[in-house]
């Protein structure tokens, strides 16, 4: 009878409203450590869909303690069981040092030893000079990413179990690929040739 | 000539890649803060494409220090001009208290007050007894979106004249509304009925 | 042969044109009642197709004479064994009180107490001082779903072994629901977290 | 700003939210009287669309007391200033007689002379004997819905200003007509073909 | 090996060029007997497609010796199994009295007892007086339609293993029936509004 | 008002279908003579629409005297002012003679010499001996486009500012040409690579 | 996982991109000799995609040292297992003599005898007076098309097991054709005909 | 008229058909100078369409006598104004050296010094000696696509009011760029991003 379709999709779409409370996880028990850049479309570039993973995003793409937070509640609670970071080439974060960006700050009038790095959270302390190192700057994309997943491999809030694998996105080419893994830079040698000529 | 249309589609999409170092802003000069949950499709939610924003995610759409150093990034150095807050119903920040995350946890045999909070910055301090307020679960979304707004409009590290806004994305109908407003809840009036019918 | 193939087509749209002489019943032996709304599109909404169902509509999908004389020629003669009451939210019947419209028609000079309520069944009699009664507004849109099935359920017109069931659109996320459910509401404890988190 | 066109986004789907709220008519100010017949879609059939129309639908396409209660509200307070009545050949209405429709439910044991025809209106009374006329069965299409056109044209509970039209739909062929006019019987002379051959 | 794939495309191409050469029929073993009027779309009409069918069209669709010459090439030697009349309503045979033509044609100046009907078999001879014959106009679509299969199924020219039958278009509903049967005038009795309802 | 966009409809329906009565000519003005093999798609050949054309269809393509009246028809009674002749390559009427054809049927027992041509105007008399010619077999498709284009050029029953124009349907390679006029064969000379390569 | 998706998703992009370097050969280990035409689209008219096969195109579509070179690599070291060629009706080729070409050049003022033809290989030599052979202008693509299969399959510097064939472009039809076949031109008997009609 | 439509499509498609003999140009007057390869997608890469360009490939995408030849007809005689060089990334002429694939064909048998390099021209000569040489291997593809530009450039067989260009399909990333110039290798320095910010 139709009222019984009806219910049925009545209480499918209860299911999804209420994951978080009857704890079910996202589709695909996943967390992503992506940066917030405009040029990075994560879903397409991982082939993901809605409801498949939590997405965390920052400048960079990079372990804070906002991830440890976020990456800890979604292992710990929410039933995650596999992690990817995603960085890219061409990120904001490789164009220009900490310094320089707090020297930047400091000529627009921003005293960023004082400044409250948390205004949410007051006591979250960052000790005076620290503020450019806080910034996150890199100069080595496929260095960043090996970086973070070693980050988040050793963090205890992390359950060991949880799998952990890094990609960067490659902005010039829209295409992902492994750390250090670029095509078109291998050398070709005569040996490879005769090796498959003669089959 | 063909190479000239050739030159002139290699050099959008040099810019595109680019634009970073070029100094082009995100096609809407846009900043979104949003919840890393699966069930938020937050280019969705606000009609937005790839380029369009930058879009900083976190466990709870909430300002943290991270936040704070994502929004200081885009809106100082990045050309963003507008930042939208994006929560939504059904938060997995609304199942649990901090305290009893907390307490889960060390059950588990993790010592929440000793643990690194930003592996990669050692220097950054949470004092002891501060672990569950760090998790930043909450009990309100439209307390706890207009909120969010707040704490960003007065960030001595965000330009003044960026634009901040707030809305709640409702799981449960998939549509968008402003914090504190709901339709279905307005009583009427005779009064009224008599204005329209008289017209 | 192709003259085969066109007599069944023609036999197939034969039976579709006397359905009622043939004594087929409608696709899903299914009667609808539901408001006369333009915000409410009720195959939509209830995921059927021409052909599908017996549709009653009236202002505000409400049991009347007219709805018990239709699901009586339904259910007795035309095969139907399922009827659904389909109300909506921002009903034009919540809008103002019966009293109230009747005063306004009063004052346009109209004798609501003298005007013949059925012009082609003059015999139908409603006593002076019920008018208002007969324009049957109110004010619960969940209250008046769960009221029609009951009314329905009890009428002798219409047979005991038909189900009855009762939903409602809620125009604003145009979207089903059942009367008094509604996500979004319900309160989460911590020990529902520790169950979902143990396992 | 992205926020501004959110906003009016919001406030567009709000309007049609609260449509009776805010005194906003059906989009194209019309009422219809149709059957609720499965065989008759009552959209394509007019070429309408989900917001353009309050739609009453009941067995027979007929004028009766709540078709006159639905279209006094329409057009007395939800601005509608049009209606169009819409029959359709093969209807049930036709397959047999009132006093047939009676007897049979006789001797089902139902007493039709004591039923209450409204359960939720009592006041409604229906003098001993008229149970089969209430049935309102037909056996002309065309009249039948000449009559109807007739009969709201003269119910004092309808402003005189409004348009009225009566159409059949035919089952068989799934195509309009107005009533008695039907193709292919007009009766050719050789001074019409001498008319046009000439010129 | 890709030239054999294009070698058998190739053949393919062939034989459909070829299929009278190589006494291929037609898909269906299908002619059609139909009118040449603008209004009958003869494929869709039948539900076939390019290649299915010989299709013979002149003006009525009716049985002449070209037709007849037709017919008998199709299934006495190109393997022509069924044989389809198709009229239509409407048709411009219909609009007036041959009588009524040949006259039109005379006032025009054309002798039409001594015109040549066939310039390229002078030696196909009609009687004087017989021009108005042969023109064929008629006043009865149904009997036509009869009256062409009865012709067609006598001629010797056609084997008698040969299927015939025949069918009207209606331009009116752009839709098929047999000879004589419409729908929507069939007489419904009590009987049988019983006959269905008891079981 | 949703009334007069139906009325308009109806309107442009009725005159569709009663286009005879009318005096409505076809939308081209259009007569084609083709022939009825299921090779020769006769609308896509000349990119013509439903409603577009008079299709005059039998073996060959071939000016007949069923031809001959179905083209008087036409162009004198309802308002044809252009002929296309369309004939194709491969055709049946060119894989045997017409001897050969007659010699086959009197091997199957029938006297063409004394079966009735037209079955339904038995005063049309073919003499004895001319059955052969009657069938009409030809075995240049080139000449024979052009002699019908002449034999309805002559004839006293068309109108003789009607234009007439005929084209080849190439079955091999699916496309159109004119008589006569093939591509591929023209031969080159260096006078005229001479005289475009000094521009 | 999601990463085993994407790792293997990130191999077979590698495995394309590097297929000389790995030995894999083109999908359908096809080398084509094809004319440089605009009017000749190789991969619709052979029915292969992108990744198919290797496509070696020259003025004239005929083999050259250029072509002995191109197939003996495909050949004896990429895995090329078939050779088509594919010349085309129309072709430039055949508009004018070789010798006509070489004065033109002369008129312009180009020495053609003592011309390089080969910038980068001047030790490539052609005795003065051959500038108008080496142009290799023609007259018949037949004979061409064929005459090009031979000579590639007498060439010691290509394998004796590749399997070759040629294929002739019409580009007046769009369509393939092998040499020398043409439809179209085949001349009919009546014992064709009887011995189709008897069966 | 409907055949003056047809007339003027059968004089394009002849137009089309009889580019050469007419003089006319391909549409974008250009030739194309492109490797072999089946990763190498030409038209799809430089966004050209059929009848576009003429297309000359070869084993590397090199200029040989054979390309100069074609080059020389396309500019001298067909009415071509542009060049276009197309080499790619991975291509199969980096695999090995000459000298190695000439010590392959020798252990095979193959006398490279006395094989007949264009079988259909035996007085083209190659000095013993230079097989290697003449089979063009390459080992950087942005100086080999540089050096056919100006190869091409400074041949006399090639107007000097030609435009020539190169470019490079990157077969990983399946996309285009022009020699040397290769993303995501830029230094930037505080100097760019202190000028951005600043406006």
């Amino acid at each position: 009878m139709l009222h019984q379709q009806i219910d049925q999709k009545l209480s499918e779409k209860k299911a999804w409203a209420l994951r978080r409370q009857l704890g079910i996880p996202n589709n695909k028990r996943l967390w992503v450590l992506a940066c917030m850049d405009e040029r990075l479309p994560v879903e397409k570039a991982l082939g993901i869909n809605e409801g498949d993973a939590h997405i965390f995003r920052n400048a960079g793409g990079l372990v804070t303690d906002d991830a440890i937070r976020s990456a800890m509640l979604t292992t710990q609670f929410f039933g995650t069981k596999e992690i990817i970071v995603l960085n890219h080439t061409e990120c904001g974060m490789m164009t220009a040092s900490g310094d320089f960006l707090s020297e930047v700050l400091h000529q627009k009038g921003i005293d960023v030893d004082r400044v409250n790095i948390d205004p949410s959270l007051p006591e979250l302390q960052l000790p005076k000079g620290f503020f450019s190192k806080w910034i996150k700057t890199f100069t080595d994309v496929d260095a960043i990413c090996v970086k973070q997943v070693e980050l988040l491999r050793n963090s205890p809030l992390i359950p060991e179990d949880v799998v952990i694998n890094g990609y960067i996105w490659q902005v010039e080419s829209m295409s992902l690929r492994r750390p250090y893994e670029r095509l078109s830079q291998k050398v070709n040698t005569s040996e490879e040739m005769e090796r498959h000529t003669t089959n």
